[in-house]
């Protein structure tokens, strides 16, 4: 592994490489540190520092199919070690996000190392409703300023939920904006590569009128809403370090980071990370691909499933994105009391004073995930899920009747295809 | 092409699908537009303005190889129709940055379309050196506010520059922090991904004793070093629309975006758009190829080529990056005095007092990329380069003797492998 950073002044880059990921780092570099460079307010060191706190969670997420590139410009994946050469149509996919405002938060509650897992999952997981299984992810934060321990964190905090979704995290970015981005200030963003094979594609050329609509448990938030949390909480005149009233049940979720503190307040609460369903949803597919073949399922050029295809709950609520999975002419009726609201969307919307409409087009009220699945591996796909550590959610069916309810959701997102209707009352 | 936004209000994401670039925008979009998410600040019209006027760029760059993605959460592409499956062993390659504070400048002089074409080059240029085809590329935009012709300009430079280099723009986030950016303020990042047949890898593994060094000329300044020139103009108090006085000799360079304007200011030559050598490499790679294979030519388990490596001239100059393809025990020789630097350079080493040392350590000083060739080779490259619309520079060779030269340089990001001596005096 080679880390060493030695002579040539850099600007937007430098730093050292980690093992075999060319991160670059923001900072200068320089022989002599009081150079015109120096004096332009790029900090000399700090980069070097970062690089070094973060190079074994890096080092963790890169199997034997990452290779030492070319002089460390760009991450080498092995696509033969991935299984591609043996595909029969090998299919690459590609997602970018940031995590929003959330990052607002991460930066008030100076939290920095659990903000790379909502960007993982806001990245790798808009993957797995096709099927796709991700191989490698890139990193961009920009800041004002290279605090190592504050970009490190952030780094780690990828790289440890890389590793917990099977990505290699093969290159990263780090651009000091001296000057232009506060000293406490970043924001950070990131790509994913995967690859699926094409009759194993899933998506809304699957869905069928019968299939169940199962959802999986969110951790909180998750990282969309934030501007109107931030601003409920700002006009509320609360603090972050509050605690949220005893009669709303919020508790720490399932695998939080915050769960053994003293004080599990507003801001751990609003700030928990996107909980990952990658591995799960791979997994489901595979089993589903298996029981498909046993029953000698085949649909067309696709592989049989008992999995058709999976939505992720991001931006625009539950409907909003399940919508962009529903074929034209069938809907997916989802029933609101088949689930309970976790206690922190409650509060927000007392406080905030938000309609139910507005929260579930804003927020994911507790469901993260959503799988439409064949009604007989509905018991398997439930099963598989709580043996993950996560809550399912029977919440509905695929229907080509006509569509009544008390809201009708279709052509979201620029993808024109079926509607959901939501039926009935959310229980707290 | 699929370009419709309708019901369903979003948060960090939303927008329109173009086409099969499942873009997505950090801005609301109500059914009712005076919800308590539009009183956060988000708005929500601009987004799908934005995507509506980026959608023809974006879609030039996509052939049939790109597919629509599920419900547009990825971008997908088929690696069977870029030849991977045919490949011996085929090796994907990922690179991620930004423009640095060049972004600045962009927003000083308000000129929006170009800056694309420097984040195409920082993110593509990088995966040259390998050898490496790119695929697909996704950008990032963090901006204060949604306003449609900037963020749709950045994206059309963005799309105009991918395919210019025959990349596929596949997907992309705008995300709008609104209260955390100011209205007029924001950052572009973008991530690439490419392939390479492992035999044909490119780098310091097909370097040796007798190669030539030969320099693709630059732009200008390209993506980096701009913390430096920021601060030399602010402290000298000159302005962005000055003229740079005639002696210096500062022309725009074959190509540049405003050469036909009145006036080529000191803030156009600082903006001009970073040059584009990924095609003229590959061409490169591919005759070098075929010399090879004509005269027989093989290195063990790599195909021969007369075309060894590249190296992208990016933060650090030339010496800290040509470095990083020389392998340990060799050095390249360069000979400053065998290209003419830019009049730009010069005046801004003028302006601010920079030493040369400190110059040439930071800025690219008229050389944007360079190639290791077998000496045979060299005037085929000289050739096919200034075909290109480029200047050639026969700058060196590579040596096994003992270094001797004004500057040694070795060991630069975290690369530990030969040395550049540099030599001479440059020539303005």
């Amino acid at each position: 592994m080679n880390f060493e950073v030695n002579s040539g002044a850099t600007d937007a880059i430098t730093g050292g490489t980690t093992g075999n990921n060319p991160r670059e780092n923001g900072t200068a570099n320089l022989t002599n540190p009081v150079n015109a460079y120096a004096r332009a307010g790029v900090d000399t060191q700090a980069g070097d520092r970062a690089v070094e706190l973060m190079k074994t969670a890096v080092q963790a997420t890169q199997g034997p199919e990452v290779l030492g590139g070319t002089g460390g410009f760009a991450g080498l994946y092995d696509a033969s070690a991935a299984g591609m050469t043996t595909m029969r149509r090998p299919l690459l996919a590609t997602s970018t996000d940031g995590v929003g405002t959330k990052i607002e938060l991460a930066k008030a509650m100076r939290i920095y190392d659990t903000i790379g897992q909502d960007l993982v999952g806001m990245v790798v997981d808009d993957l797995t409703p096709a099927g796709v299984r991700p191989l490698f992810m890139t990193d961009y934060i920009a800041c004002g300023r290279v605090v190592p321990q504050m970009i490190a964190g952030v780094v780690e905090g990828i790289a440890r939920a890389c590793q917990a979704v099977d990505c290699a995290l093969v290159a990263g970015e780090t651009a000091e904006h001296p000057g232009v981005l506060g000293v406490a200030d970043f924001d950070v963003a990131g790509a994913a590569t995967g690859v699926v094979d094409a009759p194993r594609l899933l998506g809304p050329q699957r869905v069928c009128a019968g299939d169940m609509v199962v959802g999986f448990g969110a951790s909180g938030l998750h990282s969309n809403g934030y501007s109107l949390v931030r601003r409920i909480v700002a006009d509320a005149g609360v603090a972050w370090e509050s605690s949220i009233p005893q009669s709303y049940g919020v508790v720490a979720p399932h695998g939080s980071p915050f769960a053994d503190g003293a004080d599990y307040s507003l801001g751990h609460a609003c700030l928990e990370p996107t909980r990952l369903y990658s591995r799960l949803c791979l997994d489901l597919e595979n089993s589903g691909w298996l029981a498909a073949r046993q029953a000698g399922d085949f649909v067309g050029e696709l592989d049989g499933n008992r999995v058709h295809a999976f939505a992720h709950v991001t931006g625009g609520g539950l409907a909003a994105n399940l919508c962009r999975v529903i074929p034209a002419g069938l809907h997916a009726v989802v029933d609101r009391s088949t689930w309970q609201v976790p206690g922190i969307f409650r509060y927000l919307m007392d406080l905030g004073g938000v309609d139910v409409t507005s929260a579930e087009d804003t927020w994911n009220l507790g469901v993260g995930m959503v799988a439409l699945v064949h009604p007989d591996f509905v018991p398997a796909t439930v099963q598989a899920t709580q043996r993950a550590g996560m809550e399912a959610f029977v919440m509905g069916t695929v229907s080509d009747g006509i569509p009544a309810g008390e809201r009708l959701i279709s052509g979201t997102k620029g993808v024109s295809g079926g509607t959901v209707v939501l039926r009935g009352e959310y229980q707290y």
